[in-house]
């Protein structure tokens, strides 16, 4: 079989060098551009990035010439880590070239006909891209939602969910590169994230609302109240979360839950997907960033300290790892899912 | 004026050191004697502890020999930073002796007759010291406790307050030394304290319950959730909180609450006492540990990023320096009260 | 072909735990007992040992009952972990029974007839094997060690080196568990490890040392100072190296002889072996912990910046991976060498 | 006696701040006017400056209007902290139109007739300013220079220093602010710091340097070697020294020689002087940055692990307070000298 070529739009960026170090080796898809800013172009990939993974920069990619981000690409699949000043319009321009554009970028999230895509929670909202002509844009969430979300689907499925608080504790790669200053950050909290808390009360609600007939979502009715705080984490978003239910179901029939829950990844055996997508740890110093956030590649959620709350149903924590799962991950599942769709 | 002999209990821990750093100037009090366990006791004390703060060993210390914990010393009043494991007993010998004992540590907190104290916020339970005999044991409370508190005192007298939730990100020094292994915390958030939920959920009934005519309290009726976090700061506890009132106050109403704010130390002008006891920041950055931890010498509270809340009436940050206003500077804070009460 | 059984000797430590990890799927070696200190002995592994790799305990080792450290084992190679307090007996014991003992603990590194091992600069120190009886003891040298004389080990060979100056910045996984306390390095150096600095000025002397006919080491005339500090990392310990040669080369030479360099693992294309041994990088900012640590699966070295000195001849850095390279993966490199060398 | 008005230069960036911090409440100078870039002029300082001290901003100098760096200021005395790529030529404007300049940037260190003072070490090179006409401009040495020099200076006096090599782990601080990205320094140690390895290995020379009869200086004649690594720390740089002696004295002369000095400073009792300059630590673990950089106020160097060395005569570790006795307190220690010596 022949790889799928793709690009790889904001490729100096922070979510675009994790683009290239998880799609290297990728068994389907193939960078063979990589676009950035004005900043960038016509320089050497090489050259022009910053790299800051923590694998060496692929050669293939060290070599090539960065390209403008103008829809005149030779891949028709575009991954996009732009940065949210810019990816509107540009996403937009690709999109009505005709190219398929699957972002990271918050500005399309809350289109009416873009999919806002956790493809083991809502594969089915793919339907809605019938709405759209020309190219698509599908979406991935903001980094501190996906493991939450992923948490909550198979609970709200099975005992249907009514209030979610959740204070979050998220890992400095979650504001890009240079992002947190040292001075910051170090010896610190920050309890203000920009923007974040909105997102976080708002984005679950699409992304666990029903397709309905006109292949458009009717939002989840779910009360949330989110607080978020920058810790001195490299990767993982930590999460403390409590839950009203419509009906209390018992701790064990949510740890069932959690443990059983497969969704269209794992059926359709995806490369990126983790075997089993939510893991339970009993022991009550777990989840932890260190140690679990790179469980399956980083792909999976952990889950623990499930317990009575005296003020809601149920407390727990959710760890995710916020750049893998949550951003370029997340984003390369999407685009397998689309391909087994035969949408790619 | 003559000083106060005082001795520290468990000296070489990490509260006991932090007692003779606060205590060392003290206008009031001087420690003529230094007690520790079995390990530490007839060696010098430079050469039983193995000292970490930030300030130098006080000379004068360096040279006490240390004593056993035993009902035989010379000074009359005593803090104790002893373990939780032994302070129980030890600290009942002493005040069965005719000792005043004013403890940073857990095991009496809930004796009927022993004061749980926050000066700023139940200075009048002094009172129940009229039901024990002998000497006295008056104790301080947690150290995620105090803050939070603090900051819910002026809105209880006010506005009533139903319902507490609470999500802790707390410092390594609040486990003492050694504590925490750095493998354990450094780029990681460790999700659980031991025995910490329990106590945030407890303590604050009976600091902010009201003395009845038997000198007994009568415990708040307030509902707390908490969950509690280990965080990568070494100073400096932060909390996200959110509170349901019984009579919900307009935004203004809540902030002119705080900062108006004054108790019992503010009116005698203890030497400890913060002059502001709870400090309002309008940066939605702030309060942070780095910042805010040493405010007032360490023993003011930092509060900021009220705002309305989804599921609650109101969310916002509060942040308090566990090791001195939440340990051994609320505890000399407490000497100072009963000092002025003519109870030392 | 079938596996060789193996067993881990303290294996509930840290080295141990990283034993575990590494020996996991590996293609010739195969964990069929694990043993430890009495206070784990004749538990389940998964409940004596207090895991904290960064993957999961492997379910077959969770389930592996501990036994003692007594030479009544099936598995006839051994790995050691074990603590220097206890590991010079026991693995003489093992020795003694007749068991081939590849140890990472210090304590009989310098016995005239062990070798002190890094397969890519003296496996003809393997020969020393034939002036022990029974089993066999072979050991690997201290992790600050390996990184720099894998560096030195080219230049030596080429240029003859007189001497080396180092300073090193060591992470804290060098220390074990539960190691270094959070309070003491967390917002610090520690200028001092006990112990460090004369292994690092005694070991390299013997690991380059010249095997005559007795096979016995002549030791390497080498001088050298180090200066050992542990700083806030996780993994990788960084080095600044001075060098003054017998014969001053380029700089193009230096680098020439650094990644051309291949060793006895290399030839044989030894499972866990790195195929560069030694990677110079010419960006000024590297090598750097995070960045390189975990290049070529933790065991390669990587080397950058240098230049010239106006004491000695040439200043550079080198950065090696501490728990896989400096301990449990070059350990287990020593044991795949032997296997190809019939010895195992 | 009433107090001196100055003026603070680049008053909004991170050395400015320290500026403001450690001025207000000085007995001799008083702070009336602050200026800074044009993005800053005009604004309220409270507006402009993104304060990150770790004391609450002055009120006085919060609602200060924040002029332009033009030398039309009321201040005849100026405190620069301006950044390298605009102090030059500002600080020349001011020094031509009268103002004594006093300055913690490096673009006039090495001109001829411009003193690089370290109170403590070099007051008499004061008279270099008769070289000067119309104001003056004074500078500060670099931070990583201060306390090494201070360490050096009565071992120089007293045993001639032929070499020195210097091994540095530098705060984060020392890189302004925002300085070093958080993804760059946590977990990590960058081996690099871009231009301050020939500062190290230069400034000394001048530093140490006599005084001649023209009232320039003859460089001392020392033979330095730098290393410069940035490490996870927030303040105090700690750096690992060797020497080689003219006359090498015993371990106890060099101790003595440390402890028993006092300079210009301390015989002038002047505010911001150490009374003891260099404090010598016999226990191994020491010095270390959260230990000891706040000792005196931040403005004495720290000493310890002093020994015998292989290669050079002596190694030490030496520890200062970058930014306050490495940057602004350095600086207006050198204020306070001159107007000792009435030259402000």
């Amino acid at each position: 079989m022949s790889k799928i070529n793709v690009a790889v739009l904001g490729a100096t960026g922070s979510v675009g060098q994790k683009f290239i170090e998880l799609l290297t080796n990728h068994p389907w898809f193939e960078i063979i551009e990589v676009a950035a800013s004005n900043r960038s172009a016509f320089k050497k990939y090489g050259e022009a990035a910053n790299w800051f993974m923590q694998t060496p920069m692929p050669e293939k990619i060290k070599n090539m010439v960065v390209k403008e981000c103008e829809p005149n690409l030779t891949a028709k699949v575009v991954f996009s880590g732009l940065d949210s000043g810019v990816a509107g319009e540009i996403e937009e321009k690709f999109a009505n070239a005709g190219y398929i554009v699957i972002s990271n970028s918050k500005n399309h999230r809350f289109d009416e006909n873009v999919p806002l895509m956790i493809p083991e929670v809502n594969a089915d909202h793919l339907e809605m891209l019938k709405n759209q002509s020309n190219g698509f844009i599908v979406t991935n969430p903001n980094c501190s939602i996906i493991g939450l979300v992923m948490a909550l689907k198979p609970l709200h499925d099975k005992f249907g969910i009514e209030k979610v608080n959740v204070v979050t504790m998220q890992a400095i790669s979650g504001a890009g590169y240079p992002g947190v200053p040292s001075l910051d950050i170090y010896d610190n909290v920050v309890p203000f994230i920009e923007g974040e808390e909105p997102k976080l009360e708002k984005e679950p609600a699409k992304i666990l609302g029903k397709l309905n007939s006109s292949n458009k979502v009717d939002l989840a009715d779910i009360k949330i109240s989110a607080q978020c705080n920058r810790v001195a984490v490299t990767d993982g978003h930590t999460e403390c979360v409590q839950i009203k239910f419509k009906n209390k179901p018992a701790k064990e029939e949510i740890i069932e839950a959690w443990t059983s829950y497969r969704g269209e990844p794992q059926k359709l055996n995806l490369p990126t997907a983790p075997k089993q997508p939510i893991h339970y740890f009993e022991e009550n110093r777990f989840p932890q960033p260190k140690t679990h956030r790179n469980l399956e590649g980083g792909m999976a959620v952990s889950v623990g300290r499930l317990r009575e709350c005296p003020l809601f149903d149920y407390k727990f924590v959710v760890l995710s790892h916020n750049t893998v799962r949550g951003a370029a991950g997340g984003t390369i599942l999407i685009a397998e899912l689309m391909k087994e769709r035969k949408l790619i």
